[in-house]
């Protein structure tokens, strides 16, 4: 397998767990995001990826994209450790809370996002870094609350062992913190983060861990 | 089982559709999203949905809330009609397409962001319009070649029959329409959306047949 990456996207910093959880191996291709206007629009990366966006999974003649996809391709393909719990109800919750993130949060303080309120509507790097606090603290404040008052309570998201809900809180709170959002309205989500990095499947998905990292 | 729901939105549209393919029947609970500052926001629905957004799917004594983990979880409680392909490398690139509407294309053009570029950016409808066009042309262009390099083609996104892709599909390109999106180059999607509304599943949960239609 290859995974086309970009040390910084938070998408690929998922998929990254996760492979690290699966303890899969998988070669990483770096697509710079920012270099020369973007290696993810070069048409050699296009025809990989129409949506020029990273991640992208190379396994055998497939190509993978969303993070999410991936994740719940790895998942079927190398079920164990599972990354979601048996229960249908328990797994939709756990779904949630990553959907949260994936389609909540993320997509709205995306690169490619704030490139237009700059560029196209002339927004100062203030208001958009205010509009990023925004999205991301209304997001982080729902799913504190969807943790707290999950059926199963622990070290992470959804009892004792890491699931898809981690895996895409993380990469999430590392944006959070480049945003200098205030997270002290979010203190569960805080301390699942820590747990979380205090293993190594986590720590070596890191952005400042990956051969890319600038 | 109850939903909440709201006929305009396109979340709820899709879960609609879902039930519908299933051969669901499911109490509708209408939240409306507009009137009085939106009832989404009311403390009541809160405590069903602590992200204030619809839909949310109550199942005896379980709350579930996204979409796509709603739909996810009708797919593992009722796994007949299936809504995704049995191979995994099919079922991924399913899910990604159905991903690139709920994750690249919705989140950016959905109501409260909008109301964010106008009430607190101060927009112009004509610039808050632009950036709907923007998001969507740009989404709906990807997914046309994720669709047409499948390899699987047929009526609908992938293969034969509706699918997780169709299902986001059709909501979304109802909001493109809404906004005046140019769909000419959208040739194949613009095609399979036609062939989808043609079946009663999908014509039963347009958001102008539900009770709370105005």
């Amino acid at each position: 397998m290859k995974l086309y990456t970009f040390f910084r996207s938070s998408a690929s910093y998922r998929v990254r767990i996760s492979l690290n959880l699966k303890g899969l191996s998988c070669e990483q291709v770096p697509i710079h995001l920012r270099r020369g206007g973007g290696e993810q629009h070069t048409p050699a990366y296009k025809a990989i990826n129409p949506q020029e966006l990273v991640p992208t999974l190379e396994d055998g003649n497939r190509l993978i994209t969303q993070s999410l996809a991936i994740i719940e391709y790895l998942e079927e393909r190398y079920p164990k450790p599972a990354l979601l719990p048996p229960d249908p109800a328990d797994r939709s919750l756990v779904r949630g809370m990553a959907l949260v993130v994936a389609c909540e949060i993320h997509p709205i303080q995306n690169l490619r996002v704030l490139n237009y309120l700059r560029n196209n509507l002339k927004h100062t790097e203030e208001e958009v870094n205010r509009w990023a606090q925004h999205w991301i603290g209304l997001g982080l404040a729902a799913l504190e609350q969807m943790v707290l008052s999950a059926p199963k309570r622990g070290d992470f998201c959804f009892g004792d062992s890491p699931s898809l809900a981690d895996i895409f809180l993380v990469p999430q709170l590392y944006n959070a913190r480049r945003f200098g959002c205030d997270l002290s309205g979010s203190p569960t989500l805080v301390q699942i983060d820590a747990a979380c990095r205090a293993l190594p499947a986590f720590a070596d998905a890191a952005p400042e861990k990956q051969s890319d990292a600038e």
